[in-house]
């Protein structure tokens, strides 16, 4: 029997793999010599066997190890940010900024959107000019400049997550808590943060749908960075309704640049204080809570933070301007109200579903090669607990240029809403449903 | 999610997958939609997860719809049997004719040897000229006037099932009782026998070691064959060590000969008798255990089994003389005594290593490419229970003319034998250790 058919053997049998067999799998990944369908076998095992701390570590390192490590000491501390994703969720745009004017380093490498979920690198291009692909070097002077870096994955980090991922998706193994683990932090740590702090989403918009999937994933999440010596935090927090009014691209700029002015939704606001003051007491710049909290408000109140984000729209080669002047951004066509069918209590949001239909409207790709309308997206005006009139929006439909709005998306769109009579009551999750570690 | 991927998705998470999932699974293997990676994840959920009876038999099934069925009701009722294989099984060759000679057509398909035990096709192709790959057709004949008939596996029979094994074998998927159960029963039902008389080995010989486990394949082969309509029955039988005293292919046919006229090891008789009564019973030719005992006994007494061999012989082109005359089988150049290193009792026989040390002299193949002598073999002389002294041989080893005996082989063929002091007691397993069904 070959090695890797008894590291699987030994996977499906519910053994506890070495970090040497985990080190040889991953590195037949990379070099080709584990086929695709015995890492596909392996995977499985994982997902029905799991894996523990100390075999996610190992896993994960594994991944990091596959490709290029960024040291960033040079830099002093350097803090990250990592959500699982959800819909309208902005809060990295005005993070990173923030903290960096606070005097936190934020060297932050996002993706794109992912199934019902928005991507942060489709945002930031809503920006006329913004480059994400950003080298090595490039992110190196980003931070030393401006004190923040917003890029996009490079082929150099993490390979072996990569060609995993890829087959995770087409084999069923996408859903397995250490596999996600080690893909989100083998490319966190391969670029070098010093502490990283997790929202991990719940709800019915959210990857982990349930809270205790989230408390799994959010545990994995922060044991495995801190056995791999780093700093981390987090919470789980609630995705069963969007996050801020905008949902799409350019318009979710423009919310991002009214909250980094102190302005904008209030839930988005209380995200990224809740995420920035782990981040400045993981850097010590700040030694309570209340602290930072203040030193965080600060910021957004003078205009530091929205200082920090132009000059770093700048240097990314994009148009500052729109920090003054959001109409700058790519605009919409029409805006469309969807109304409300009856009166009542707003009780739910299918906020998956609400995701899906942003990615119909060209907010996303639902396929590779499909191309994202910057300008469209939605405006939520009615949350779980809000009272609507019949007839009364409940989300404005902008459609971007070169978007056609699909015939019955209206009332498909209305029908994510639950709209119940008379005195019924919604129970939306607290925004902050657990601290995490 | 692809359908294939829901699929993977739902085994994964326990489900019980229905007729139409599998068989569009099934399909998908053998048409080249469902990739080896795909494949593989759902191999490995269903070893983790488990089958129910029902979703075993609607694999089996598909698996055989994949290619070739065979329908032989005019030849009236046809009986088949399977052993999970071990070292020195030869039952298929005396059962076979037996049963024919007692009014019961046997037709059986066989395989070549696996691992550590031999194969009945390699044991066949020992006979000068005998011709195991038979059309369709010329099996029909067979079993029209010969009454049995001994052929290989076809390309045509049950396609699905060699992708299958080819992954299983490298994705370390092959331990699956639901899994092994569908890959036999699949080519098994597909070749159109009415009844199957089951031998599941048990024993340090066997692949299922434990007879716990060897119980489990064993109900589950039962209960999946009469889930599809057909008779079934069966033993689970010692292979803790070898039957007989012939391990190899041509001196296996001689003791399958020798057997056929009556005479030949007890245990060789006893297995076959077993197999014989069901398959009479099934039959219906008998009606009782004693009377069909009495009918297969004569046929072996009076030579009419030993006839109907050396006609079977004939009409697969082999040479029928070596039944009158095994010295035209191929014979060993040399015959080397493997003697006891001490006087004692031998308490165990390491069965698989005797299987795999066979190999090495030529009986079967580690390799795909490697050439069988037919003249190589063991004679084995001591099994548990048996007093030995010093210097006495454990083991002949009969060398094939192609064949180089190995350095430091008869110290490894000895070891295989524990030979213990005194009134030490071996514990070997009972013959028959549970009827099935």
């Amino acid at each position: 029997m070959s090695l890797i058919v008894r590291t699987i053997v030994k996977k499906r049998d519910g053994g506890e793999l070495t970090e040497g067999e985990i080190h040889d799998f991953v590195r037949g990944v990379t070099e080709g010599s584990v086929g695709d369908e015995q890492a596909a076998a392996l995977l499985m095992a994982v997902c029905c066997r799991g894996m523990t701390t100390a075999e996610t570590a190992a896993l994960t390192f594994a991944m990091m190890r596959s490709g290029e490590t960024w040291d960033l000491s040079a830099h002093g501390f350097v803090g990250d940010k990592h959500s699982t994703g959800g819909v309208g969720d902005k809060a990295t745009l005005v993070l990173a900024p923030l903290v960096a004017a606070c005097g936190v380093k934020a060297g932050m490498m996002s993706g794109r959107g992912l199934g019902h979920t928005g991507g942060t690198l489709d945002k930031l291009e809503a920006i006329p000019g913004f480059v994400t692909a950003q080298p090595r070097e490039r992110f190196d002077e980003l931070l030393e400049t401006v004190g923040c870096a917003l890029i996009g994955q490079t082929d150099h980090i993490a390979p072996a997550d990569r060609r995993l991922y890829a087959l995770r998706d087409v084999t069923g193994t996408v859903e397995s808590i250490p596999l996600i683990t080690a893909s989100i932090l083998s490319k966190k740590l391969a670029t070098g943060a010093h502490a990283t702090v997790f929202d991990v989403k719940t709800g019915n918009g959210a990857f982990m749908e349930r809270p205790e999937d989230a408390e799994r994933l959010g545990a994995a999440l922060v044991e495995t960075t801190r056995a791999t010596g780093r700093l981390a935090s987090g919470y789980i927090t609630a995705m069963d309704r969007p996050i801020g009014v905008a949902v799409g691209n350019a318009n979710e700029v423009a919310e991002a640049i009214a909250a980094l002015r102190g302005e904008g939704p209030p839930d988005l606001r209380e995200n990224v204080l809740l995420l920035g003051t782990d981040l400045l007491l993981a850097a010590g710049v700040e030694t309570t809570p209340k602290g930072a909290r203040t030193r965080l408000n600060a910021a957004l109140s003078d205009g530091r933070a929205l200082d920090v984000f132009a000059r770093l729209v700048a240097a990314q080669g994009g148009d500052p301007g729109v920090c003054d002047d959001p109409t700058r951004l790519p605009q919409p066509a029409q805006t469309i109200p969807c109304p409300a069918p009856s009166a009542g209590v707003v009780t739910a949001v299918a906020t998956r579903e609400l995701g899906l239909l942003a990615i119909e409207i060209g907010c996303g790709r639902s396929r590779k090669e499909d191309v994202v309308d910057p300008a469209s997206g939605f405006r939520i005006l009615r949350k779980p607990g809000d009272r609507v009139a019949a007839g009364e929006p409940l989300v404005l439909v902008e459609r971007g240029p070169s978007v056609t709005i699909p015939e019955g998306f209206l009332g498909r769109l209305s029908r994510c809403f639950t709209v119940e009579e008379g005195d019924a009551r919604a129970e939306p999750l607290p925004f902050v449903v657990r601290k995490l570690g």
